[in-house]
């Protein structure tokens, strides 16, 4: 007869935590997924109410209202899926129980353009915050690092890695 | 002397739903990993014995043996990892205790042409049924969305996210 | 009253090889920011002492204390993040309780040259093995397959999936 192994303490905190980093993941499957899809009421649910987005050439915007009429703004000639927020190498970190940073790459696609031209339009880093809000993870700073055609990076980045 | 604490209900379900979704990207894994290196044998193992593929202009295919044969024909000249299907972006949604919904973005890569071209050949997006079948996740149903050069879909896609 | 259902010894088996697998990708996530924000102190901590680097036409670097001089040669003139080793499509597999192989997509881009360029330099695919190490997962061995825009492999390359 084979005993059932137990978790350690270890273990089920590493699970705990495991569980979270897949929520917060999973919330910037849905940014990009909501953003693409123009479901822009769906992507401003994402955000906590005093979120901070810092979108360099697109400019800073502050709390979920203003978030949300500027994506509409942005969105508002877009057909669904006329691109991709592609996004790859997503690291997350816990920085407390309820707190988390995260840093990912983004291949911005434009499927729009005529077939002749390179629908990259940008190579950028995201670097985000997150938070545990009534139980659930929002976005509480978004902050984009353009790097490809152009270089719009903010004064002190990025600084040492894994970011604070 | 520290107690070990036990999971909660909630938190037990939530483990073992994971390992679902972790089982089903790897399926997705599989899927480029088996198609890139020309393991079509191996590629048609991953589908269920009635699953649909839709591959707009590359036709309707039914039936885990049809799915083979043209995948055969697909690749009959391919050298292993001609080409890159490099997907990103995966959303994996449990519909029930058997079934879940998948979407993923595609960057369809080439590597074979003359360096000057872009290899990327394709941008399009897979939304996938998956089914547990005896014990194991296999994809029921796989419908590629092309979104560049050409955008070619189906008539009511995408309508509203996440897919039913 | 709802009982608590329990895990099974399968269930928490997989648990605990979830926990490794996801140990592995979070190495290979440091591996692509570590590199990019040219943290090559960083870098070459998560190798093993005696590690081996198979770079192609980069050559083949033996242990940990080549493996950090030759990238300190590669990026002296780099700007933090002044490209991505932008990675997709990692499969891993446990090959034994302590050992892993592991195989993914890199789309290896620079921003500095200049906008007309296609940033993509190379397309190319990383088989690895991962070993534990007092505790920790490092990368024991790192192949990496060149195959845009020249075909640069090692000579019985790929193999069967999955690699050995």
């Amino acid at each position: 007869m084979t005993e059932t192994p137990q978790f350690t303490a270890e273990e089920i905190q590493k699970l705990r935590q495991l569980l979270d980093i897949e929520a917060i993941k999973k919330v910037k499957l849905l940014y990009s997924q909501l953003m693409d899809s123009r479901d822009v009421d769906g992507l401003a649910e994402i955000f906590a109410e005093d979120a901070i987005c810092e979108f360099g050439p697109y400019g800073t915007w502050h709390g979920k209202q203003e978030i949300h009429e500027n994506y509409m703004d942005v969105f508002k000639d877009g057909v669904p899926y006329g691109g991709f927020h592609s996004t790859t190498n997503q690291w997350v970190e816990m920085t407390g129980p309820d707190t988390a940073v995260s840093r990912t790459y983004l291949h911005d696609l434009v499927h729009e353009p005529d077939p002749r031209t390179n629908p990259v339009i940008w190579y950028g880093l995201y670097d985000e915050d997150y938070g545990r809000i009534k139980g659930e993870w929002k976005i509480t700073r978004c902050t984009l690092q353009f790097l490809w055609p152009q270089r719009l990076i903010t004064g002190d980045w990025p600084g040492p890695f894994p970011p604070k």
